[in-house]
């Protein structure tokens, strides 16, 4: 099976875990079999390759997440990476050319395309492989309908002209009110989860059609010249052709604290203690000091180096205007060599934690406007400061002045605490080198 | 008026604002008139000198918490110090002797005792004004009673012989249950606030008696010989001849965060947001990152750098034992000569925030099992590192590697990042000597 798993864009509705640089796909809150906590990432990635082994798995995503991705799924997985962002029609256009000219997959191979996200069970999978055998064995898009739990306002719905397991699309809905979704549901709508299967060829001719580049590279090359449009309004809604195949498994949509917090496997992650009388709450606390619940009800508590939340569940799906208007620096972050996390700020200083994983380096780099000092704690690295190099390891202290040229490449993995002096600290003053 | 102020030990019970070095009355939670926050003892103290300027304030009090008390009420204030904690008898007659032997007052002044915590208004102080005319116009000792405002179970009870204003005290009863306590208060009985006055020679003999020390250098030296007992026991309920006082007007004890935040003046105190579903929800942070509330109801909210409680307010009053339960270092305190605050903790290393108010000098110390690196990130500084003096300001990096004695006095106010690396980090390491 191929399979493209979009990846979207960051947002604010799990804050503080999810902010402008980490998406909710990547917070780990589901235990696996190790006893660790995988992300919705990794979770899916797990169940497809249970169900598959030999499943070819893309991940269609933007620049931000590439590291985050590699981190939590290794190099093995296929990444296309968009330029920037230009909804679902160019990401699964500019997947469906790295799928045939990166990967080089037969064109007559099906693909299935769905969100990275949802929450499911094996039966899903075992689902999309049908959807796959079914687009192999046909031309033209197939698409997976949800049997709907409830009356949901949050999605569209599929009319199908009969209650077989497959059969023809009549037309499509958008998210309607209560009411007008519980006469759907009568009439057998299904849910649109976004999940579409076809051959190569098929979304390749359409690709070429709508944006008049035939191959990966001009179409990754002229991506930011391509229009925002959704792949339902672009595809699924000019098809006439379309066949929707029923899934009647669970399903969820992980998108606010209160679905997300159904999900968890345990109330508590992190450090946090709740009394007997608390009923109904969850604690996610990825900071050091320890949080404690005492006599709530229906409430989740979210802390992070970037804030805390604590919202009645069903509130939690109102926070994003909230979070809007919290101006607050992003506090830590993973990146593709470590991550960092800032310990302090004040007027004139800035202090952080930066950890570089074994072999990874920081870019050869200088600062205008702030003097640095690096001190090891934890490993053992190679500093290259204006061309000299020195082995350094816990303990050993570096001074970097403005305008020296700095890097270091870790022997080990690595933890330094760095503190940044000078009166107009900004992440914009770096000037790259070559080494 | 003569006014010895009993500043109790530390608690739990409003952690994480209060912990085992930092008292509740220091906490800053009251606006004052010039918008800035006071804590318990700072609101006291001004509403004893806006009802008396002349009043002659002692705070009997422990070692732990003078450096508190002289930051945030200055050194004009007068403090008794107990060289280790026996109870409030002790306590009493050290402050008296102190009074008699070290502020040189007239033994037939007459002396108010009463705790440093009840949120109070000037009508408070101008009773004990009452209560200490009471003493000077008489012998032995008098009392002020509350005017209950519900049957109590957390206070004693006095019973006076009449509902005058003042009337000799019948007896005394021990915390009761709630019907009990609606008997008592059925038949005029007030709660005991631990509010007593006397001329300083009435306590001083009795001092005398309990105690075999006739001066206060010799209690002081002996202090922690004495037996430990409540004033109540060992004075209080052995006088045949007490006198009590009524006051009707405001008197709360604000002992946990149901009856703290019921004193706060403004719902949120730092960084924090709630949305308008929020119902009797108080925000306490002490954090630099945001807390977001959303769709609570009778909740207290409190954030510090050692740990994040969220409670229904009446719960709020049963934390200790989980409190108690968790294992969280002291990640911030203030001290005599400024403030720390842990700001990373690593297997072998520990990353501290120092703030030395200028004209401070730490210890001249050494270490035997952690080197040290500090980075000035404010202000000026002279450092003494084996002796040799160097003038340090932003920028300057200083080794200290293990063994080496060193020490730093703030020229202006100065805050350093110091990183401490080693493998058995503890505050026992640690070794002083003279300069």
């Amino acid at each position: 099976m191929n399979i493209i798993l979009l990846s979207g864009g960051s947002g604010k509705r799990l804050w503080p875990l999810s902010n402008d640089v980490r998406s909710k796909q990547f917070i780990k809150i589901f235990k696996n079999n190790q006893g660790d906590y995988d992300s919705m990432v990794q979770r899916v990635y797990r169940q497809i390759k249970a169900v598959d082994s030999d499943a070819r798995v893309t991940i269609a995503t933007s620049k931000s997440q590439v590291s985050s991705i590699k981190n939590q799924l290794g190099a093995e997985v296929g990444i296309s990476i968009e330029p920037c962002r230009r909804d679902t029609f160019p990401a699964i256009a500019l997947a469906a050319f790295y799928l045939a000219d990166v990967q080089q997959i037969e064109k007559d191979e099906p693909v299935v395309v769905c969100p990275v996200d949802p929450y499911v069970d094996a039966s899903y999978f075992e689902a999309l492989k049908e959807l796959s055998d079914l687009a192999q064995n046909g031309d033209g898009m197939s698409l997976m309908g949800i049997e709907p739990t409830y009356p949901s306002e949050k999605y569209g719905y599929i009319i199908p002209n009969s209650a077989d397991k497959v059969s023809k699309v009549v037309t499509f809905k958008e998210k309607p009110t209560e009411a007008v979704a519980r006469e759907y549901i009568d009439k057998g709508a299904l849910w649109n989860g976004g999940i579409f299967a076809f051959k190569l060829s098929y979304i390749l001719k359409i690709a070429e059609e709508l944006t008049g580049f035939d191959n990966y590279k001009d179409l990754y090359d002229n991506y930011a010249s391509l229009t925002k449009i959704s792949f339902d309004y672009a595809v699924v809604e000019k098809e006439n052709s379309l066949r929707v195949m029923r899934f009647s498994g669970q399903w969820k949509d992980l998108g606010t604290w209160n679905t997300l917090t159904e999900a968890m496997d345990e109330t508590i992650i992190g450090n946090g203690v709740m009394n007997d009388e608390c009923e109904n709450v969850h604690i996610i606390n990825e900071m050091d000091v320890p949080v404690l619940a005492m006599g709530l009800k229906d409430v989740v508590i979210s802390a992070s180096p970037d804030g805390i939340l604590v919202s009645d569940k069903a509130q939690s799906s109102y926070i994003k205007p909230y979070v809007d208007k919290i101006d607050q620096r992003i506090m830590f972050a993973e990146t593709s060599w470590g991550s960092f996390k800032i310990i302090d700020v004040e007027a004139d200083s800035l202090t952080v934690k930066v950890m570089l994983k074994k072999g990874n380096s920081m870019k050869y780099h200088s600062h205008k406007h702030r003097d640095e000092i690096w001190t090891v704690v934890e490993g053992e690295g190679m500093t290259v400061v204006d061309g000299v190099e020195e082995k350094v390891s816990i303990g050993n202290v570096i001074r970097l002045p403005r305008g020296c040229k700095h890097t270091i490449k870790a022997l080990t993995d690595i933890r330094l605490i760095e503190v940044q002096c000078g009166q107009e600290i900004s992440v914009e003053d770096k000037e790259v080198f070559d080494l």
